[in-house]
């Protein structure tokens, strides 16, 4: 295996050299429909199982919480060295339509050089990696490196509404050095890259009601205010026309682009038409005055992921509704920008018709960690081990990890995000995949990763005061 | 029966004095879920089969389209006599979101004064009314008093589109002095009125699409085109702020309203509040300079009647739609409205989306009666015959029955509205009902109209060369 020569004499696991058992095992996993939002709780909690089983070493436990069950694991018995927390989820998204799908979106499917299905990237496909890095410890070395908690949980999908309390409530036997995301994509599938932060993310339904029921259109139409067209009118004003938000208030406090920030940015090799091109596009479309990449990494936003009312039959729809999503960027307040939104939205008078701005009570900020973090080092060097010949570039992810937020805010553990799915895998969309040879380079660099934070100039220093015990007492 | 009296000394059937008959024999016709847009065609065939069953004395039996079948039927026994034609249809709208639903809505419910559910005032009830009426008339006098043909349906809601080519092949079995059409509403539950005209018909729909598949919001997000925020405005801008339409040349032909019509309209007793609280809405909207009864039966409108993209997940759908209908008056020309929404939708130049409108190909022209037109004035006086001490109001469906112009363009015969629906009763929309003493009502109405058109003053002329014979060769 070319790889060990290139890992200047570190000792090695040996991977499985045939991919068809993996992909059987992960397959099992994808069969497993668990869709956060609507599935049922046996569903779900079937997915959990699957993940106990997989953690068998590390006495892998549902833990319950109001919601979907959390997947909880240890191995703490690296003496001495440093500890940290492998987060990543079971829940997948919805499907979309189904017509939409080349193939079962729960059987997955390879196709030539990827695997399809849903959860393949996002993250079933992520956490399987780390599973069989620690399992192959433990089968070939007898230990892991460093001390390992697991935590994966079956709601980030729906912006993990029972995390928050649960990580509150376990803080002892949570606590670690790091926490290493198995969740959170590279950006480009042919560099290795590493994320040194992420956007935050509200979610809200702006509804518009009229009549008290459907009216049809031929006896109605023409009197009464159409709560579609009121709709129509409101979102059109939430951006202005070169897509930058028109809410007052919307961008207050965030801090100037740097030059610097602006020169690294430009210094990233990106091929803006090629990348719309595999999108299936002839133009971008964005706020003035930014790059697509500034305004990709850089700059909030605020989409309309969904509209619905009435259908192709002749009535005036009593009720439409949006769904909306912001991301944030560092230095906007959730409460102030929900603060700003309400108030655009209490200005709207439109006759006939009820405005109604329902927003989701799960509210993250955007997340960074410094780029000459320990972490950001380790995992460098971890990639370098795997791709050699690529420098590693320095990105955003411009969705949003709730999560990192809270493990910085109750844990006082910054989060690496270390995943080997890519972004354009087609994450929350029919067709989602990944590729097969990500599952192979994956291992080989978590296995370096874990090997570097324990040991050598890129250690982790273990904090004692967070070290957990079982028995501390939760 | 007091309506005896009333009806000074014409010979009069006797009705069932119990409704309860007559509920149980029309649930059975409710509960057949003939939806035309998605319902089996076994399910559409069992609706036709019901009415077929009905129409056991005159010949009743379907007739293949390209589509739902056809039910025809005729007694032709009364030589020298008019001839009509009933027009209904057995399809039904869908049901919209089934938890809006009091009850189910393919059992029908009675609920005080009202019986609930799918085609009850739609187009099931008042069709029943006229094969009760033909039913006693063979029972009780061993003949109808005129002759009578029978044609219905199963598309009505989606358009009529194999009713064209239809009426096109069969003008000499269909040939009648007089359409009397058992659809379309009358205006308001307290006061009889009769129709003299209805608004023409054109649906499409408005696709915008953007990238090649939904895009995660988060990875993607602000970088490109959100197609729900280009089609909202797009259609923001389909209207001016009055609500009138702002497609240029939409309006185009229409003659000014006269003096003497906005007079007979402002005599109209009308209190606009009520009417509005009836709906559940505090004000009323739409194009200015029109009183509302103007803008309903005067104008045309362009109402969206549903949209539709993505949903509660954060992505940017690919492909947004809005299904949108327009109500046309008389003197608009359908083809000339969809060059206007053509050229409308042509000037539009958003970055980053395709914007297509598909224009249905079945298109209807407004209708228009006579308001001294012989059947009209029997229609009056029949109508005296049982609600004696109420003015029969002349008024317009601002809703559009396109077979009333293909009757006219094809047969040459002009459509006598004579329905005992009420718009009110939540047509199109969920738990559409019928008030149960309606039905009673229509019969000695439907009885005393086919005894008006018979004989006597009001007697149609009879155009012989319009007279069909089974046997004339179709």
């Amino acid at each position: 295996m070319s790889a060990v020569s290139r890992r200047g004499g570190m000792a090695v696991l040996v991977f499985d050299p045939d991919d068809a058992g993996y992909l059987s095992e992960l397959a099992d996993y994808v069969a497993i429909p668990s869709v956060s939002r609507d599935a049922t709780p046996t569903v779900m909690r079937a997915a959990a199982q699957w993940l106990v089983d997989q953690l068998s070493f590390a006495n892998g436990h549902l833990v319950e919480t109001a919601g979907h069950p959390v997947v909880m694991g240890e191995w703490l018995g690296a003496e001495g060295a440093p500890t940290v927390l492998i987060y990543g989820h079971y829940d997948v998204q919805p499907t979309g339509q189904l017509e939409e799908w080349m193939s079962d979106p729960f059987s997955l499917t390879v196709d030539g050089e990827v695997m399809r299905g849903r959860g393949s990237t996002d993250d079933k496909g992520p956490v399987y990696i780390v599973l069989k890095v620690a399992q192959a410890f433990i089968d070939q070395e007898g230990r892991l490196p460093l001390n390992v908690k697991f935590l994966f949980e079956g709601e980030e999908e729906i912006g993990s509404p029972h995390l928050p309390a649960f990580v509150a409530e376990h803080v002892a036997l949570l606590g670690a050095d790091l926490v290493i995301s198995a969740d959170g994509a590279m950006w480009r599938p042919d560099e290795p890259s590493l994320s040194i932060g992420s956007k935050g993310l509200l979610s809200m339904d702006l509804v518009v009601t009229g009549a008290e029921g459907d009216l049809h259109s031929g006896r109605y139409g023409g009197v009464v205010a159409n709560p579609v067209h009121a709709l129509c009118e409101i979102i059109a004003g939430l951006h202005h026309t070169d897509g930058s938000v028109a809410v007052a208030g919307f961008y207050d406090g965030i801090a100037a682009l740097s030059d610097e920030r602006r020169g690294a940015i430009a210094a990233v090799s990106f091929d803006e038409q090629e990348f719309l091109e595999g999108l299936g596009l002839r133009q971008g479309f964005g706020e003035a005055g930014y790059s697509l990449l500034e305004r990709l990494w850089e700059r909030p936003t605020l989409e309309v992921n969904g509209v619905k009312a009435g259908g192709k039959y002749t009535v005036i729809p009593h009720r439409a509704v949006a769904n909306i999503s912001c991301r944030l960027v560092p230095d906007q307040e959730p409460d102030a920008v929900v603060a700003a939104l309400q108030a655009h939205c209490a200005a709207i008078t439109l006759p006939g018709v009820d405005v109604e701005l329902n927003v989701d009570p799960a509210r993250s900020r955007a997340y960074t960690i410094d780029a000459d973090h320990p972490a950001i080092s380790a995992a460098k060097v971890a990639l370098a081990s795997v791709y050699p010949t690529q420098e590693v570039l320095l990105a955003k992810i411009a969705g949003t990890l709730p999560p990192v937020t809270l493990f910085e805010e109750f844990l006082g553990a910054k989060t690496l995000f270390f995943s080997f799915s890519t972004a354009d895998e087609r994450l929350h969309a029919p067709n989602e995949y990944l590729r097969i040879r990500r599952l192979r380079e994956g291992m080989l660099a978590w296995e370096q990763l874990w090997r570097l934070l324990a040991s050598g100039p890129y250690r982790l220093q273990p904090l004692a005061q967070r070290e957990s015990r079982i028995s501390d007492g939760e």
